[in-house]
């Protein structure tokens, strides 16, 4: 058999990764690096180097990198080009088993958040396992996410007592209905889906840029006043560094006396 | 001023704490404990202790306890009892602040899971400086919830692609459009509210009690076929050690094809 550890390493501090994933690291023979041409991501994957070398063990450790697919973002046909890219990304990963990793060995991802969450190798492996490779087996080790992140920077709860929170993406808070939105977060939005609902009376924002890593930014307050702000927080931050991992949390202001 | 730092402990495993969590508690000078009466829930104090004793440095910390004041579970007002017992709540963590701490000390809770999730701690803290304590500071640690300890055990993802994903309670599940939940997870039900959608078709179960314990059970099909199973081993777990912490994913299957 091969294993696949899937690590959670939190939003992008190395003292944001548990005890359980700092062990699992360490049984690691191989860590595999999809890398993204272009895209100015290479800050990413330092960051998973920096890690390796702050909580890997003396035990030695080999590093197998392969060309992560690009997602074709042009397609009208929007669940067709997930699905061509999670395939295209399973033969890829199926790849470096084959070739990089020993019968009995581990090899390991090291995964931004938490590998539950906007994270595709976990479904990549399923697919894996489903296509029939029956020598082949995975563990998951869960990370802080930005969102946990973001409240904790922010000092504000997630919930509110006996209410439901929502994650949700950039493309629901373009689409659904504004009236809906009382607490939802958004992750990796893309286009400040946030402006939408900047004239909804009664609605907060709590924004992080890079939150948990040294390039954070926060900005709260009623969206109507910030989310100028926030918009050009965004391009700023693209203009210097070429991308902006965002979260923020969009909460609607309880009734007095509520 | 006297800081509070609010750690997120995770759902119960010492190895689930983050690095940053073990360093806050190492500058801790006296823990806050709120023990509750009754309610058979000494293992819950008692893993605190555990988690002091494993990471806490040579440096000498104090523990102080103070009674977690009792909620009323038969008032037909649950937002007036619920409000009533938060007030009694910043009152308990006031005096223990008072009485317990010098300037320039820092005070530590240590919280299950993730200090923004279902945990009044923080808006305790929120509500004695809106009060106008001016001495009072506070920082969060965030940690694993019991949310991402159930994924990582089922292997399965929070989100689906491009879908989103709803944090809810029990008493939501039995209120709501039982149509409308495709992607839910709840967190401290304590009504089996699960069966109310039993009969929903194509509705999957990824049930989870202690999870990230040495209790765990697992317990994971369509919802219909396994909803008896999870009764039954929530009423075994309660009659043999007083209570169990449930947490679970309902998921609509997708159709096919998509």
């Amino acid at each position: 058999m091969k294993t696949i550890y899937l690590i959670g390493i939190g939003p992008g501090d190395p003292d944001a990764l548990t005890l359980a994933a700092i062990k699992a690291m360490r049984r690691v023979d191989v860590f595999f690096v999809l890398e993204k041409e272009g895209e100015g991501k290479d800050s990413l994957i330092r960051f998973r180097r920096e890690i390796l070398e702050r909580h890997a063990s003396d035990r030695p450790y080999r590093i197998a990198t392969g060309a992560s697919p690009k997602r074709d973002r042009e397609s009208a046909d929007y669940a067709g080009a997930v699905e061509d890219w999670r395939k295209r990304r399973t033969q890829v990963i199926a790849d470096l088993i084959d070739t990089e990793m020993a019968d009995g060995e581990i090899g390991g991802f090291l995964l931004w958040g938490d590998p539950a969450l906007y994270d595709g190798t976990l479904q990549n492996l399923h697919d894996l396992i489903a296509d029939g490779r029956d020598d082949v087996t995975f563990e998951v080790f869960p990370g802080i996410t930005c969102v946990q992140a973001l409240t904790a920077r922010h000092k504000v709860t997630l919930n509110r007592v006996g209410e439901s929170i929502t994650i949700t993406t950039g493309r629901q808070i373009e689409t659904g209905d504004p009236a809906a939105v009382t607490n939802s977060v958004v992750m990796l939005d893309s286009r400040d889906a946030f402006r939408r609902l900047a004239d909804q009376p009664d609605m907060d924002i709590f924004w992080g840029g890079d939150v948990g890593t040294p390039d954070e930014v926060l900005i709260a307050g009623p969206l109507g006043d910030v989310a100028e702000r926030i918009s050009r927080t965004i391009q700023d931050q693209r203009a210097r560094k070429g991308w902006v991992m965002d979260t923020y949390l969009l909460r609607r202001r309880a009734p007095k006396g509520g």
